[in-house]
């Protein structure tokens, strides 16, 4: 196994932040680790095993000395530096949205679909909602999925960095009866909550809606099942939490699908509400496990709501990219 | 139309505070006014009308002067006292759940089912999510109901002023870099969500599940409607939003629902999502119209998704009592 150059780009941002930390935690085997971000940022130093690193502007990239490249940058940066990158077949993990529906692209979340990355060097990791959605359908897929809905409680934090200061900013403006005032989103977020996330499409659907549906197509390789999403944000710092309708094909138990749950290591089940056991986001932030329980049967054998929670940071951005990359150390470094 | 001796059950909750304004918002002909609650609130006073009225124990509570009661207290309140009231004959409109579902209490939402009430002295109004989706249930439950799937995002003060009371101390002790502490939930509401709302039976809905689903046959008296909810409390202080998944037995257009809502007078209808318009907490509270959009279609021609936010101490709760009362003052005082 080979120690690897890697270069994160967006080092200053949420999932950057999440994935210097991880890649340390998981004692990745990093022989030079370079961080970019914008402008703003250049000069700032971050600890990585114990010595300092300072970030750089994107334009300063050698890339040809780097083995293996995470994308964590705004999308509209994606457009710009990632197609030299990808040109110069540098392996890639692309967080952002701009390449996930591309067909020649793998949108891949280990654990469901690794096999899918082959010999490509840009790689895409899914909307973080999507990732924990597909983790908890995994070990059930085998009864089929005759539809799904997705009714969701995201965190600030997946909106990024500015989001998140500016709903404690809210916090300590409403503590301190001052106005409370917003910015990167369209109304307050405090004490609020708002059907909002991404642009609209003609049908009514937000962008993170149609990602969720898309992606999740994608990921499974069944463009046939049929998806629909109402995502919303709440106020919330960390961890997503997504309310999940399930119609399968095949009659199915409680007990069979818990029991399948179980044998997952990317799950803990959370079902025990009389003991006051099930998800929340406050269990699942900084950590690796995605929640699942409140499990009922609604309509028939073949129907279900569940709840689950996942740190949108971790198992739903940097963690993933980086299971990804442990997985091509296995296959290809 | 008579002016009324009126008493109210619990004065001192939010529901209770609640109904004290709106009697007088909307001039409601009062001739005097009681309020009741426990022992610790005794001496306490409130104005109406620009007098001071003194809240009494419940005890010193002469029913017989009293031509309606408006019953607002805690669940365990009500099995002790309000049968008492109700063998006296004395107008009641109870906000418990103690008596919903008993078969000769009608369980009322004006604009839905008033003519329910009929003869009755004792006459339930429901639980605050039922409240705001029968009044956007009813302008179109024409095209018939296959099944509904419920998803609710529901405020703080639903549970009450300690509650409420619990989130504005947790919101402090957060941004004082204060342990947050809770008494009233299980957990922390703040920063977080619990999808805990009433104790669980054995299939693992919870008490605020089921209210949802048995109340909203009982109002439309259908008992075939398939209902199934999730129900969720977030941090937010005052509105309730729920998610709707709606099946309707004839197919519909998203053109005509919106026709039909505009029609209501309980409703506004907030569907320009490009323009960032959309129901939303912040929107509703202390309003009294229940906003209803973001109306999308999903699988077929006969399914929906869409929002809706109503204030819960007044739509869901206060509001709706003098709704009823103001109907009784037509057809009985």
């Amino acid at each position: 196994m080979s120690c690897l150059n890697i270069a994160i780009v967006g080092a200053t941002g949420a999932v950057g932040q999440e994935l210097i930390k991880i890649l340390e935690e998981r004692k990745f085997p990093v022989n030079n680790l370079s961080l970019f971000a914008s402008e703003k940022s250049e000069g700032r130093n971050f600890k990585f095993k114990g010595s300092e690193i300072s970030v750089r502007k994107l334009d300063y990239f050698d890339f040809k000395k780097t083995d293996l490249v995470f994308f964590a940058a705004k999308p509209f940066l994606s457009k710009t530096f990632l197609p030299e990158i990808i040109r110069a077949n540098i392996t890639t993990i692309d967080k952002s949205s701009t390449y996930r529906m591309e067909k020649n692209v793998p949108l891949v979340v280990p654990g469901v679909n690794e096999e899918s990355i082959g010999n490509a060097t840009h790689i895409a990791t899914p909307n973080c909602t999507t990732i924990q959605l597909v983790l908890v359908l995994q070990p059930i897929i085998k009864w089929g999925v005759e539809s799904l809905e997705i009714f969701s409680y995201q965190a600030v934090s997946g909106t990024g960095m500015s989001a998140l200061n500016e709903y404690l900013n809210q916090c300590r403006q409403f503590v301190d009866n001052k106005e409370v005032t917003n910015e990167v989103y369209p109304y307050r977020i405090f004490d609020n909550i708002l059907p909002h996330i991404g642009r609209f499409d003609e049908q009514g659907f937000s962008d993170e809606e149609r990602k969720l549906e898309n992606e999740t197509k994608k990921i499974f390789d069944l463009q046939e099942i049929k998806i629909f999403a109402t995502c919303i944000r709440v106020p919330v710092s960390r961890g997503h939490s997504i309310v999940v309708s399930l119609k399968t094909t095949k009659p199915a138990s409680i007990n069979d699908i818990i029991s399948e749950w179980k044998k997952s290591i990317y799950l803990e089940v959370a079902d025990d509400p009389e003991s006051n056991i099930y998800p929340m986001p406050m269990n699942v932030a900084c950590k690796d496990l995605v929640q699942v329980g409140r499990l009922r049967q609604t309509f028939n054998s073949n129907s279900f709501q569940f709840l689950c929670c996942g740190d949108n940071l971790r198992v739903g951005a940097a963690l993933n990219a980086v299971r990804i990359a442990e997985y091509l150390l296995k296959i290809r470094f």
